[in-house]
């Protein structure tokens, strides 16, 4: 615990597996945690170390003015709201619940309109990882509430203020996550293509991983383009990654290995270059996705 | 130059931007360098720099026994062979233009029919980056041949064998961008998506960068899996996927992005568990893109 912060109380709602670590983290750093989850088997390892359990969730939040939840949907989120007290007042309810920018605005307006303030958070991190040194959270929504409970948040990990549309935490954490799963789209086909022949996957991940953090330096400039609006390139445009791309789908279709994950990609080139921006840099492709559906 | 490189003769036919680095790099390396094009104005940079122009593709063949070939297609590759005299006897071929694996195979199979060698080349690098400490080749063809002129070769960049499947560093080459294509496709999405909002790609780059980076972490455990055959996960299944991904296709509705580049993944997730994979991880994507066509 940092040494000028002060015990808290904090509730924590849903003891799942990341519920349960973000609990951990809370009485690790020394604060007076109250747990509660809807079948209360969960609650024991938690209060081994030193947790309150709550009888009820309603208990659960009146015991602590921080209430985390830590649900499997937000869905289940309104449902546990629906059997709380009409009246949250004097209450910050901190939402890491997993869920789209529009739940989390959605339930901003019911939980303010009860009283409470409400903070939402994206956990950029496994269970495992949890107050580790590679953690954050992103976090969105009433900037008084966040600032004033920032340093009881600390105990998880990094802490990322976003914004005060509450939907931006979600929006920060889906955003990583959907450049992740390309990452996991290109490794996957990668390695689907190299195991047609005689050459071990593991042996390739090396120079595949190199590789790929090496392209990654490519990103700012793809950034500063799509916020300058200034497309052209004169290092690698979309006409010449269009001329490569059918090398790809040939081997893949020689090779035996399916193309589905990669034929939207062609087809988007080839759009983008049919409405004249052949000359333009891979930054204009997200100026495609965003004006086409 | 290595201190124990013998001086030797390379001719490069074929001065495009990569052609023209590559002899460059020769010639700063010590060696004696022959150069070709069709168009004979692109030899101007490189005489002044120490080169030999040869006036014939014949001729460049002829004066050095290294013979590097880097057009702008394999089929540029046939064309050029069309004009050579019949016998390449004595001749190293290594062809680093761009292609296939089955176009390198059949151009192995025509160059050696003449009595050379051939040897096919994957470069990792752009030009600016040739004979830099991070440009290195894959190479796959006739071993003793490499094994010859590695240390000639070594003034490019890093020299990797891959096999004596010629078509093997074509194979590594597409395998690595097929991996970039795949982190491309995730970091436009994933900028697209922001930008729907008041935020800055260059703001959220970072943070995105620093996240492909530290996911990179699950790939060998993926390549394991894939040699092992045994998918099977107590981390991320296929369902935790499965289950998670709607809230990005809908993110990418309510904020007006297109998802064409992600839907094949939730159709793949789909079919995979429909196939009963449910509780295997990411792996299994692999097999399944190698059964299903």
């Amino acid at each position: 615990m940092p040494e000028n912060t002060p015990a808290a109380r904090v509730s924590v709602l849903g003891l799942g597996l990341m519920g349960s670590a973000l609990a951990s983290a809370f009485l690790k750093a020394g604060h007076e945690v109250t747990v509660w989850n809807r079948s209360a088997s969960k609650t024991g390892p938690l209060v081994a170390q030193g947790a309150k359990p709550a009888g009820t969730a309603t208990e659960a939040v009146e015991a602590s003015p921080l209430v985390i939840l830590c649900l499997l949907t937000n869905d289940n989120v309104g449902e546990l709201l629906a059997t709380l007290p009409e009246s949250l007042a004097g209450r910050t309810v901190v939402n890491l619940t997993n869920g789209t920018p529009a739940q989390a605005r959605a339930l901003s307006e019911q939980v303010t309109e009860r009283g409470a303030r409400y903070v939402d958070g994206g956990i950029m991190a496994v269970p495992q990882m949890i107050a580790g040194p590679h953690a954050y959270v992103f976090y969105s929504g009433d900037e008084e509430a966040y600032k004033e409970h920032e340093a009881t948040l600390a105990a998880l990990g990094g802490t990322r203020w976003t914004g005060t549309d509450p939907g931006f935490a979600a929006l920060h954490d889906l955003g990583l996550l959907t450049g992740m799963y390309g990452m996991i789209i290109g490794v996957v086909q990668a390695l689907a293509l190299v195991r047609t022949e005689n050459i071990r996957a593991e042996e390739f991940s090396g120079p595949l991983v190199e590789w790929i953090q090496a392209m990654l330096g490519i990103v700012p400039g793809i950034a500063q383009a799509i916020d300058s609006g200034e497309h052209l390139t004169d290092v690698s445009s979309l006409a010449v990654n269009q001329s490569a791309f059918p090398n790809f789908l040939e081997t893949f279709a020689a090779q035996g290995v399916s193309s589905e994950l990669f034929e939207p990609f062609q087809a988007l080139l080839d759009r983008s270059i049919a409405e004249g921006h052949a000359a333009d840099g891979l930054s204009r492709l997200a100026e495609m996705l965003k004006a086409e559906k």
